[in-house]
């Protein structure tokens, strides 16, 4: 069976393993005060050029938005989000149980419009009742976003100025960043501090076996960020498997290049999809393919490839989503080829 | 000042009043234990000719919405609205406040189509990864809507059976249910009692000082429900107020007398507005008129008439709300129709 | 039937009826931003002698204590309460609902002790894990308390000294404040302003409809205030209600003329008691009277007096509460004397 | 430096991550839906000897507390623990976070005694007012508690049968379940199986890198649990990665021979502090010491031996804690003992 269902479907890249398994038995202090923890702070701090970020790590990307968003917004604040955001369609109303609104707009290929957000903000000031509504307390965009498109330098620059004007906090999911980040040829990690609030490095898709880095920019870490954590069930115990994690990540630049191995084997796909007239639902330059398949043939299809089901297209046809990954080798890709 | 912004500017119809004077200094139980309770929900349950129902009176509607949503929703469900929905857009996120998602359909003159309901359940339930996303816990509709706009019979039932199907309890909030319902002509209060798992009758805007009665129709009152409504700080001390008004409501058709009364003067107000040509912003048969003001004759209309602002047009224009109510009176009307 | 089963079994005073009735028609706009509130704003500012204070006016105790706390905590707060605190016992979990644990310490008669106070927080705050533990973020305390007992001035200053040094804000539950400073010798609503962060007069409980009124004393009232009530459901649509309301008590003294009543009544039952040779509970000098009877007697009583249970006190014996209240008569006492 | 600080200071036991590395490369289904998981439940459900059982992983043990408090309580639900048990005392409030209260009766040695539970609950049911309080609707204890203590068979069946007279569930937090099993002379993770309604089998802190296995015993799994899971952000996403060890936790006994390491390692540590004359705080037969040290010694101890600090004693003592655990050697223990 070929795996291409999504991208954490293996544990995680042998050099993470080999750390996991060189320090395992040493003793430290519970809860990420250790030192494995503090060396990989020290090393995304200078590859993102921000040494006054403040970082904590944590298991889960869901997890990862529930405490960020919570802890960031008080009772009578919503996040305003795409659509088609995570965090307004796929977890399971995280946010809204931790009492917060998830205030949508539309989506035009997963990402939202600069002036479509200015005009949300315009029109809930100038409505004399907006005292009656929830409060936009925050913005959230996923880069790439959850169709894998990827927002421009230019698009990035005017959220992140809108959100300045209005005194919102950004906070981008980057669950895939590395995926987005070797596709894109205008955007470093650096970019996206500089022009975000606060954001996360994903690692459960991307190498680790788990792990999200937040990644509070501008000194605006909330108040008691431990004891918040750990009153959404989200404090490790053992918090240094993820500074191990993460220390591996930032050596080597190997988060980036587990990125680019994902991209490149995706082009590869993508190219062999269109010259067999494959259509695409939806381009992106990353690590997912949206295509349009023919029910009849899925079944068949569905026995040698395990693929994930997007949507239905029309009562012939399904979206299904080809994910590649750190781990997706060219053998993968060519066994892929065969099928297709 | 002519008074036409809203449907709760003034306290509560005489005979409230009368009621609330006779029986002020009779001592009773509190919590809503009372003799008046008793006898208000009698009257009730024998206008809607639904001998099982329970009642529970609360004091507001966001506060009702807030309440009743929560109490019979578990952790995992979200409510189903309308986008214009009450509980959607002008609670302060009270709904999610609770912990619940409000999970917005598209809205038609500020209904939802039943086919876009069942649509929705449908791919909902198609969904592989349906477990990672909100469980659909209940439909949310109001009667009137916040347009004003009511549901047809076959509108509701078509919605009710849908609901049936799913197994999904379908919620009618009628904050103006007297104004929809004197309004209607294929519709009575024991039929919304009958198409609906609960309803309220909303007393705020008709005629008492505050009131809402929720009825639980079909046997199907969350359990605890006297320990819900405290944990919501929804208990009132002196309960006896609401049975004592809800008692002087249900007696000699003053609900419904009143809703006519609201109706009728907005129809003489439509009736006018139309031959002077007004642009009315959305049609409806009920109390609220939605028109569309040139911005230059607002200034010195707001002067003389306290109106609703409901949102910009254009530049030029904006779209604001007269609200007749039980206390309109053909004097009101006729000196509105001399500033129109 | 005798009423002495609690201060809450009447309407309002006769004064409150009054200015209702008189003002019943008047239009206003809603949500509180009406003349009636505003000038009862003004009479309670100049009687508290606290220019800078910031009042909101909500309808019941535990709704109060609800959005008060929640409002002015963080997530990672809690509120320091005594065991036997309304918000710890008898809320049906409302603050927990609203996401904050109730941090209990011990009462003495239903006070905590300055001492202890100071050396839970001591004691908090020299635990290396006190970021595990959930952050001490207010004190709450009653006057009265549950027991009707009072704390003394000097009591009450060492407890906002060390909530001062602690920067922790101290929460005055002020249910029946008329019946507590009607029975001080040495404390005035002024002094409670001044001594705490924010507290409420109680109206529910002292000759109002319902009604509360919260007071932040020191320029600390919550961001976006009205949006928070709203989203606990608990923003009056009439808010005028509330306005005329405690305008009415705060006109002649009416507040704590009520309040002298029923201190007064109490007194005259409590020498009655001793005299007969009855036991109390709990010694008290506000309207609260808690006495032990023996079961034997309870139920003849009970068929002419309602009163409240309190506790089994042992096998044989009851702890019984008999309330007066604003609305008691000396014809009343002289009746409940011939049954005791 | 000597770790005896806790049972969490190393990654995981040789066995499981020989397992994890095996299984690293393998794709799989993620969400726990995979063979790994499935074989591992398998392996559970046989060693409890419980073929009804349903179970779910989870990562941590707060997650764990607050997922299985939530998802088994209503609104209305408080669970009653003891005042020391980890959910009432160092969780940072998670389970008042998810919107219930902690009903706490007093602790004897870590455990709540079973008299005192009935009375709690006979006393809630004879209380006129219940209805205005949290209902008791779990029963929390922790086997070993947070003192290392064990309830005796007869005391869990007591309390068991109390639950089962009260229809509330009991809820047993193993997070060191293989220590008390390892140091109990009449008690199975049987035995834990039968008397539950549900319990968990702790990893994080008995050899696994992280993991807690939940276990439904009696047919009765919350609804839609994968969905309550997720939010509260505690679905992991690469799911196998606890079923690997949980796997490899139970075979070969491994499980309870580390638990019978960390005793064993206990049990001589605590023979050499009695026969040098250090009184222990509290005795308790699992692999948890609580020292009562003079603080003029504990400043040369603390730079050899990491050790917890428990709480302060007196002005010249102090109780520390010293855990063995899985991974304690009998160098560890001698190397100790000669700084003891």
């Amino acid at each position: 069976m070929l795996y291409f269902s999504c991208d954490y479907a293996e544990g995680c890249h042998p050099k993470v393993l080999e750390e996991l398994t060189k320090t395992n038995m040493v003793s430290t202090q519970g809860y990420g005060e250790d030192e494995f923890c503090d060396a990989a702070k020290a090393k995304i701090k200078e590859y993102i050029n921000c040494p006054e970020a403040d970082i904590y790590f944590l298991v889960g990307g869901t997890q990862t938005n529930q405490v960020v968003i919570a802890s960031m917004l008080s009772d009578y604040d919503g996040v305003i989000a795409a659509e088609t955001g995570h965090v307004a369609a796929h977890e399971a109303g995280a946010i809204e149980y931790s009492g917060h609104k998830v205030i949508t707009i539309p989506q035009h290929e997963g990402k939202i419009a600069p002036d479509e957000l200015k005009n949300y903000l315009q029109v809930f000031y100038a409505d004399a009742n907006h005292e009656h509504m929830v409060n936009p307390g925050m913005v959230y965009i996923s880069y790439p976003t959850e169709y894998g498109t990827l927002y421009t330098k230019q698009e990035l620059e005017a959220i992140s100025a809108i959100c300045n004007e209005y005194k919102i906090p950004l906070f981008i999911d980057g669950a895939r960043l590395a995926y987005g980040l070797a596709a894109a040829d205008d955007m470093t990690m650096a970019d996206i501090a500089k022009l975000s609030d606060v954001f996360y490095i994903g690692g459960t898709k991307v190498g680790a076996l788990f792990g999200e880095a937040v990644i509070f920019t501008k000194g605006n870490t909330p108040k008691h960020m431990i004891t918040q954590i750990k009153l959404h069930g989200a404090l490790l115990a053992k918090g240094r498997l993820l500074g191990v994690q993460f220390g591996a990540l930032f050596t080597d630049d190997l988060y980036m290049k587990m990125g680019k191995n994902a991209v490149d084997m995706a082009n590869i796909i993508k190219e062999d999809l269109l010259s067999k007239n494959y259509q695409l639902y939806m381009e992106n330059p990353t690590n997912q393919i949206f295509v349009i398949m023919e029910n009849s043939k899925l079944e068949a299809f569905g026995k040698e490839v395990a693929y994930g089901f997007w949507e239905k297209y029309d009562d012939n046809h399904t979206v299904i989503r080809i994910a590649t990954s750190w781990a997706t080798t060219k053998e993968d890709v060519n066994e892929l080829r065969k099928v297709l």
